[in-house]
């Protein structure tokens, strides 16, 4: 029974009837697979993306769109036995696959866990501090994120039908953007697997991700402004999209991840008896043969101290020579095949391309395997690699290198900047001076640095590995995009909008207090009411307390801060910032918290820290100073006991200037008052 | 004799021979100017930028570059004169050119100071906090944003040809990137006014700034992916720009603010009577009257409650009735001049096609000024609008806008929204519900939402003003771009890049400590070091103290602070998060302090403030504390007696376990200790 592949829309699986492509298996070029979106009516799609997804997505919190990330995850985590089977047929070994499966599961973990720690469990996000437009505060600005009422189309690359399809999907979810994926046609099969996974969790919102497989039509035609593109593939693709009319028309958000000739770049210190000489073998290695070398990360372009060009060459060729492509199945096989004799076809043209400028120095391009699509590394060496082009431009997308050697650190920069914007490239140095150069020489060609010596080689997470917390993307040739680097990537999905209006304005909109909005001073102490009763403005303003000459002195001497300022009338006027001898910032805290301190036992449980505490004024013996603390913002926390309350606290003295200003975080706890 | 508009190019003025176009008065049709670029050629321009330009700004840091944005701002400042009786020609009254003119000057002023205090005396920026990617921390993660190695591109507007250039300069120039800016042809002498005048400041790096007069050939496709293009003006220049095939191909950021029909909208609770009908009356009539109503911000669409649309139709009449374009020259003139007949019959065109579903209830296309480019304000209604197309579609450029009554909150959110996207809409209410509900109804269409009411009227800065504090943008048919936004707008020139490394690499990059980096525990207290003697990673680490239930009850009594955690053993223990009796944490901070303050005269002047302080394990009577404290980061300040040094300190007990992080802000003096 040929296995046809279905799409998922308008929450039901779909099957073409006609226009069916053949996906070919890796191992022995049988048919695994047939595709095919005929009958798929792209506007229906869309408009079902946006009215039900969109509509239940934007209903949910991020944390309640975290919840839903991890239910998920873990039932991909419990089931993901069968996805590794289906991938030994891209020619994938499980070792392969790890990055892609387990991969993609941990960036759903990671995502729902940071969107649970660093956004709110609200539906928009406050970003950055609000901004003062107005003398007497009655007219300020802050700028919030709120979710694009668009859909996001996701188009992902064959290498990673599972990772691709979820580093792309979290963010935007997270983001309350409902997405439609499409997976690349070679690898489908394995994208449709996942996607059954996911639809079996029951965690998906109706709506919130509809799954292509095959062409998608018009889909791109009936775009709006609301909607974002994130594409993951060739630039000649990713430039054929974007040229689409409605990109441009629409003012699309497009976010593109495409060609890149990642540099690994030897120091010149690191001679073939340093750690660095062995991790660089080591990573080139790992690099070129992992997944076959099919991954937009994987290192191209080899860059070596001319008098280490030989050293190095014999050794890649004997670190090379252990990895024989075989069964992605068999646990014997050293390395997996390329996806596809399709594939393996472009990657030989390509070298073909290479071999203009470069020669072959291990591998070879006879004997190839009819039946699989097999390919040994190859390796090429270019003599003079400053004067080459093509080298920095042909992407072979498999096991294929080339190393180029260089004379000065500046022909080091040069060659690396020849290639004209990547994603990665690593640096193998344990010199301060090479690593600063290269460092700022390339970083604005790259999304990401990364560096291995003796110090990190042991915890190092590979050059060729996306981190959720780390930008992924490049410029120039690697697209211009940006994916994942934390919360970032769920930015991208979101609308920035400044908000102008009255403190008192926008402490409602917001749900967190605005400095200069309404402030209400309960009658009963808010430390007495519980997270749930706490409402956004209460106030405690406090009495007064003096302090004295005797109060710092005995401050000074029972902490042992006895610091000049606080002890020495006129070594504390000579100094530019006091008066004369002043109050310790420690002992303003101190007796702040003693002037708002409730002392029994009740909902407030803790003050677990403070943020931006400025002394602003500084406070003589005999000032009197009294505290302002208003509920600011309140976060539920992980435990459903307790709850974050951030208050901002402002300690005048007696003439109302402010001395200091922070914020204090309490802990409260979410039952009623004991 | 006839004024030939020059370009500056390559260090020096040029002026065409051929290919001129006349640029007409707008009081008169004479020919002010003449304008051409034939004969530049723009690989050349290209190369100068780079090679010179950037090259000479990539040396500078951001305080530097801050300081020349403040000597243009100052030379401009005292030379503007010139420019407000240039700008008369282009049909501006002196009141419609100070946003473009003292607008564009304070804008220099806002971007210049903001970097000093927002960005660091560097030429990069260490963004966001450092990520931990390993179990023992040899290996961390940290963003960085540098200067793009490539040129920004300005294609500028004609209704702010001071505004728009310098708007768009400051930030691309903080950012470190040569800028090539063109302005629009209509009102380029005052541009080339402006470029005089910042030329003569002297303040200019060599390369930083060319200026072209007239077409820009083949700028375009000669870009690169290390370059920027921000464009405002029309959607459908937008259009044409962004599908030049270099855009694409070479993933170039693109960056437009393009059309936008952008609304006001009355709150349902607005009767004529209330303080917000007022505002709202004056706000429509401003912004369509000033700069005769071409500003990309002004307001077009018009959305009222159905039960005042007689109301506002007849204020809005009286109140415009006062407005009757004449010289702009002359200080009797209420309104000002479109830039030229040619625009105006634009205009006009676009009221005709306003005309298919609205009709005009103010003003008249009749009578139409044969000489000057005058036209009287046109009010339009539409009784239908949620029928409509037209009205939310087309931009008429001029004193023209539409207005549209809504029965219900969700009928005037759909209105708002059919707009497709706009810069700005204002919002006339003083009812949380009305409010609350526009606010995230519209959020996601609009690039800044502007609330007027009661409170805030006095002190609001104006619905059409762009702000340097707040984004200027919008997604959709505002073309999806964002500028300004404080720091965010020069970021937008910038390459973030994720640094991957070990902390110890890593703090020798980034010039501050990384968490795990090296520590230097120096002989000589650092307290003792100047701000230039401190070094990133000079480390003290303090003796032990034991905490003793004295030492806590005698604290309590003293600060006042008897919370029950520290007196209580039994209601303590009984708190989630504490073992029995427990420090306080400001005791923690107190004795901290103790025990690393050197008590004599010396550079470090002042503690000024606490970051991120977070107290991670309770300390009971008997735990005995310890404190290291690192030099972390050294940040000049304005005044260059000081700098300021954030230290990285953590509290230990004696298991060596955290019980609290922050960092530690201080003054340092520059000059030798005393």
């Amino acid at each position: 029974m040929t296995n046809i592949l279905n799409s998922y829309i308008k929450g039901r699986w779909f099957q073409a009837e006609t226009g069916f492509k053949d996906i070919l298996s890796a191992i022995d070029s049988t048919v695994v697979a047939k595709i095919s979106s005929a009958g798929i009516h792209f506007g229906e799609v869309i408009d079902y993306a946006k009215k039900v997804g969109g509509a239940n997505l934007r209903k949910m919190t991020f944390h309640q769109r975290a919840d839903v990330l991890k239910k998920i995850a873990l039932h991909l985590d419990a089931n993901k036995e069968k996805l590794y089977t289906l991938a030994f047929q891209t020619g994938a070994t499980k070792r392969d696959s790890w990055p892609d499966i387990d991969g993609g599961i941990i960036t759903l973990f990671a995502y729902s866990s940071r969107a649970r720690k660093e956004l709110p469990d609200k539906t928009f996000v406050v970003e950055g501090p609000s901004e003062r437009l107005s003398k007497n505060q009655t007219f300020s600005g802050q700028h919030i994120l709120t979710s694009r009422e668009g859909v996001a189309v996701h188009i992902n690359a064959f290498n990673f039908p599972c990772w691709g399809l979820l580093e792309k999907l979290a963010p935007a979810f997270l983001a309350g953007i409902p997405v439609i994926t499409k997976p690349a046609t070679a690898t489908a099969y394995v994208a449709e697997a996942l996607m059954k996974l996911i639809v079996e969790s029951g965690a998906l919102p109706d709506g919130a991700l509809q799954f292509i497989c095959g062409d998608t039509g018009d889909l791109l035609d009936r775009l709006d402004g609301q909607d974002i593109v994130s594409f993951t593939g060739s630039a000649h693709t990713a430039e054929l999209l974007q040229q689409n009319p409605s990109i441009a028309r629409n003012a699309i958000r497009f976010i593109a991840e495409r060609d890149s000739l990642n540099a690994a770049i030897l120091g010149s210190d690191a001679n073939k008896d340093s750690p660095e000489f062995a991790n660089f073998i080591k990573e080139v290695t790992r690099e070129m043969t992992a997944k076959a070398g099919q991954k937009c990360t994987a290192i191209r372009r080899i860059i070596v101290p001319q008098a280490y060009l030989d050293d190095v060459t014999s050794a890649l060729k004997q670190s090379l020579s252990k990895y024989i492509p075989g069964n992605p199945a068999s646990k014997e096989s050293s390395m997996g095949l390329l996806v596809s004799k399709k594939q393996r076809n472009d990657v030989i043209q390509a070298i073909r391309q290479l071999q203009s400028e470069a020669e072959i120095v291990y591998g070879s391009l006879e004997n190839i395997d009819d039946k699989s699509a097999a390919l040994s590394p190859v390796l090429l060496s270019c003599s003079e690699p400053l004067k080459a082009t093509v080298i920095h431009h042909v992407e072979a997308f498999g096991p294929v290198a080339t190393l180029m050697p260089y004379k000065t650190t500046e022909e080091a920069i040069e060659l690396v900047k020849k290639g004209e914007g990547s994603l990665v490239a690593s640096i193998y140095t344990y010199d301060d001076r090479f690593a600063n150069a290269l460092t700022f020489g390339i970083a604005p060609y790259h999304g990401r640095l990364y560096f291995i010596d003796r110090d990190s080689k042991d915890e190092a997470t590979g050059h060729g590995s996306p981190l959720p917390a780390l930008v992924h993307g490049g410029p120039g040739r690697a697209g211009g995009g940006e994916e994942m680097a934390g919360i970032r990537g769920i930015f991208h999905y979101m609308q920035r909008t400044a908000l102008q209006a009255s403190p008192k304005r926008l402490t409602k909109l917001l749900g967190e207090w605005s400095y200069g909005g309404d402030q209400t001073v309960t009658e009963e102490h808010p430390f007495r009411r519980d997270f749930d009763g706490l409402e956004i403005g209460d106030t405690i303003r406090t009495k007064e307390r003096t302090i004295t000459l005797d109060d710092i002195e005995h401050f000074a001497n029972f902490t042992g801060d006895t610091f000049y300022a606080h002890m020495d009338e006129e070594a504390a006027a000579a100094n530019p910032f006091f008066p004369g001898r002043v109050a310790h910032g420690y002992l303003l805290l101190s007796f702040a918290a003693g002037l708002f301190v409730d002392p029994l036992p009740g909902p407030l449980l803790a003050n677990y820290g403070i943020d931006n505490l400025r002394f602003l004024k500084p406070v003589s013996p005999g000032d009197a100073i009294h505290v302002r603390l208003t509920v600011k913002e309140k976060r539920a926390a992980r435990n459903p006991e307790y709850g974050e309350v951030r208050w901002d606290a402002e300690i005048f003295n007696q003439n109302e200037e402010t001395v200091a200003r922070y914020n204090l975080l309490t802990m409260s706890s979410r039952q009623p008052a004991l």
